[in-house]
């Protein structure tokens, strides 16, 4: 049986707006790169994280981040935000992010994030947000990270 | 007959995620205050950018914006962005913005800028902004500063 | 003995540039408003995050960053940012954040968050982030929030 | 003689962070994304815009900044920033944008914009920014676009 993906690797190189005046990308950048990789491994799975198509829109809204900033990113370094799905639950994914500077050798890590989020649609009168089961569709398509991958990364 | 307000003042203190690597104010964030002082101009009347209780719900899409660095902000400035209504046509409104460091006696001209926005509706099949007439409520409220005032501040 | 303050509230209204696609703010706008708080609590004791006049300069490079989002905040909404030192240790600081939307009566509790800063300096030979421990003029303006107010506010 | 280059195109896929309410590309990011441009039209000549080498170190604080926004772009719409050096004077450069959607077929501009450049260094005593020549090291790399191509452009 074939396994869905359950990894995603993302380059983003540190533009001149990302930084501050420390010198430094500023560290909201972190959490935004997150999302960043969360819509692109959706793209490549042929999804979008803004739904179309099932029976009512969903959405994805954010219920938790988090992130442990280890060495700074500076002007031009191009990091890689390796995505790994954590857990799928029937109304949530958690996302871990592994940052790596790729500007070192070798590539060094310079941050570690989470991301949760909730699949969610609307009451029929456009208002509050109501925590579905992910569709089937897109479930399918998402695969876990295997026990031992997840240990390897987050041992290390 | 009264005049209705053609000028407003917001005060804004610069942060330190507002700043950039050569440790001054990153310039976006310049235009990103004008509509920050527009907005707040339209609250000062009653109003609000985003529209509700018309006929048709109307939005105020940039169709141009334009912004002259004279001096740069630092961290913990606080600029006072000065909004004035230059012209109110028809279907479009050209603000123009005087940027002044309050941190500095007397206050010093740090930038100044233009801000052009035009009235629209949305077709009723969800699609295509068109040019509509400022709703008379609005263009009620909104004055036109004068020849006098615009010429002082400009050659200045 | 005069206890230090160990809390500040930030009040901030939503912009329209702070929303995105799904009508909401955007969520690293929270983590954004944590450090506004943050620098906003220091200039409220007469210093600044950007510290000069002591024998090396020292800087509070971010080390952890979390936000539980709860309810979502939307344009022009007033957010109440409300800081608390919830540890003081020789090299770094812990601060807690509750935020509120007071465009809601009562006003409504929205999302809760943490910040940990390292006080660091810099080597002689303008390179690497040392930990320092933080110097006693700033330590001592910054009191620590008590058990029985953070008990209270983290279990409600 | 070989002619330096005087253009770039720079790909960007607008991000999530990138929209605003309105459901669009939120306007100030068109001005960041020139930046971009003018950044990685610089890495693709060997050069830096924060530049060390020099016998001083120079800085291109940006002087002037204008869009006319045309049609919006929509999330994870491919936009082409196509950069122009429209002129290179001593102490300054002149760069023309043209925003292109490559997710419509033909492509489709959708905006067009300038920033000016100066060229500066600092007074040896830490301070104010003084603008000098062009150090002929890189004024030797950047062209300047023909005035047929130019009239091509901006005459469609």
């Amino acid at each position: 049986m074939k396994t869905s993906p359950y990894e995603f690797k993302l380059k983003r190189q540190v533009e001149f707006g990302d930084t501050d005046m420390a010198g430094i990308m500023h560290f909201p950048n972190f959490v935004r790169f997150m999302e960043a990789a969360e819509t692109a491994f959706f793209r490549s799975l042929g999804l979008s994280i803004v739904t179309t198509g099932f029976d009512q829109p969903i959405g994805w809204p954010r219920v938790h981040a988090d992130c442990d900033f280890i060495h700074p990113l500076r002007f031009e370094d191009t990091v890689e935000i390796h995505l790994l799905v954590r857990e799928k639950k029937t109304r949530s994914i958690v996302y871990g992010f592994i940052f790596r500077n790729l500007n070192e050798h070798p590539a060094r890590e310079v941050a570690r994030g989470t991301l949760v989020v909730a699949c969610v649609t609307r009451n029929s009168h456009g208002g509050r947000m109501v925590a579905v089961p992910i569709p089937q569709p897109i479930a399918d398509k998402i695969g876990v990270a295997p026990k031992e991958v997840l240990e390897k990364i987050y041992k290390s």
